[in-house]
């Protein structure tokens, strides 16, 4: 369901990795003018081999035209962001975010600039890197946004017709319930899964670990699939979001101190109801992206 | 690599479930009589209308002239095997199993029949019952065998040979090892994966579940696949393998812990390392399967 944006001037995008290399793309494909501002020029001479915007500069200067600016910079960065940054951006400009946790992330920009406008596009995959954008990522996926009482409506409105002309579904909700959320649905899933690694790697008798690698199936790479993913990535997400990811923590030790609770008491008809529920319960999780969804 | 067994009878097949069914499809495919043994006449409906043997039958006495016999029953019935089932088994057939937990079936096993040799083909999916059973199941699958000092040499050939047949790579090891390695490499991440789904179970404020619902992702539906899975299987590698299994969920608790630790004292160089190390030696135990193996 792509729509055109309002936007008479061009679209600046900070950052041409995955999700910035890929709006640069999807937003060229809809006939915008797009400018691309990198750190390095090695990758902005891939940027420019790989056509992730019309001009492509480490020049901050490059932003100087634009009407709205997407900063798809690491969570460290857009949350230190250097003065260079901070001075390119137009004060006219709508600038919105790409980044995971949305807490940090307004404590920074919401006096920073008055346009600013916290958004979350859920549209990662494994990959990374100037070479990994492209077209699609963003279609029927989630893009959540997290306005506060002081953002710009028509700020708001922009970024709200930017997520729609990619295919995105808007999803509004308060920064507080979307760090908590992604804490429970990727930041714990992702410890949890790395623990599973470590659990193995802690294993000392040769044999076991050499059968055990063996006999890994599907299921074991399912489960570790997150914990053995993208380091920088898992840091900052512990980083940026600790205290939402140590409460759900808490919250999964009691669920495996009761798991462990039922199993030594061999209450094993209660087990099995137990797996009955999650495997129905799981369900409701799955591939449930609505299309139109505010939340408070 | 599929070669000929050397059987001059009848292989016989006792369940025709995901893995029976498979075996059945596989050993006709390959010019085999196969007779197969189940306990309600429905389920011997749909497995003769799925064409899973040439005979199908509820009554016993279809081992008679069987060489091989395959139990592909449940692990609670095959620790606790019906008198039927083992009067019915011909004394000079050899006699094979495909449960996923080995002590306790060689505990049941070892004394019930001279020619028993235990084996556990790695080739499960999420599915089971009569209509699963596919041809290709076990191919380049491990199917791992645990013979004793008192094992019938003969016999483990014969078995030896069926998972040549069927394309598999046959690894030898001991109950004791088997058994850890399955506790660390698949109960005990069903049981990581599970608690992460009543994690998410007992959050209370509705909103951040319908939230984590619209946001979950790959990642979400990758760590929870197995907690979801089959709820019968799930507690029965809990009921068989219980020791194991809670010496692998003390070790993992101590992960959980340490990277807590980590987090709560904000050594995120630390933690960093940590995952780039998980993520290393992740690979070495995805898509690792040997073509001989032989681990004592």
């Amino acid at each position: 369901m792509k729509q055109p944006i309002d936007t008479s001037g061009c679209i600046g995008i900070v950052g041409l990795g995955l999700i910035g290399g890929s709006l640069g793309l999807e937003l060229q494909s809809i006939g915008l003018q797009v400018r691309g501002l990198v750190h390095r020029p090695v990758t902005a001479e891939r940027a420019k081999a790989r056509g992730l915007a019309q001009k492509i500069s480490t020049n901050s200067s490059i932003l100087n035209d634009c009407d709205l600016v997407i900063l798809a910079i690491p969570l460290d960065k857009l949350i230190n962001p250097s003065s260079d940054l901070i001075g390119a951006l137009p004060k006219s400009a709508v600038v919105t975010d790409v980044g995971s946790v949305k807490g940090p992330v307004l404590n920074t920009w919401r006096e920073l600039h008055p346009k600013f406008v916290a958004s979350h596009p859920m549209a990662g995959t494994a990959e990374s890197g100037v070479e990994s954008g492209k077209i699609g990522l963003f279609n029927k996926r989630p893009w959540i946004t997290t306005p506060e009482s002081n953002t710009d409506l028509a700020a708001l409105e922009k970024v709200h017709q930017l997520a729609i002309a990619l295919g995105s579904h808007w999803i509004t909700t308060n920064s507080e319930k979307h760090d908590q959320a992604v804490a429970l649905i990727s930041h714990l899933p992702m410890l949890v899964s790395t623990a599973l690694l470590q659990t193995l790697d802690s294993e000392n008798d040769h044999q076991i670990i050499e059968l055990s690698k063996i006999i890994a199936s599907s299921g074991f790479e399912d489960t570790t699939r997150i914990g053995g993913g993208n380091p920088e990535l898992g840091t900052s997400m512990a980083m940026h979001n600790t205290s939402a990811l140590l409460e759900t923590l808490s919250s999964y030790r009691r669920s495996l101190n009761h798991l462990e609770e039922v199993i030594v008491s061999k209450q094993w008809n209660k087990f099995k109801e137990e797996l009955q529920h999650t495997k129905a319960m799981r369900s409701s999780f799955i591939r449930s992206v609505p299309k139109v969804n505010v939340l408070d």
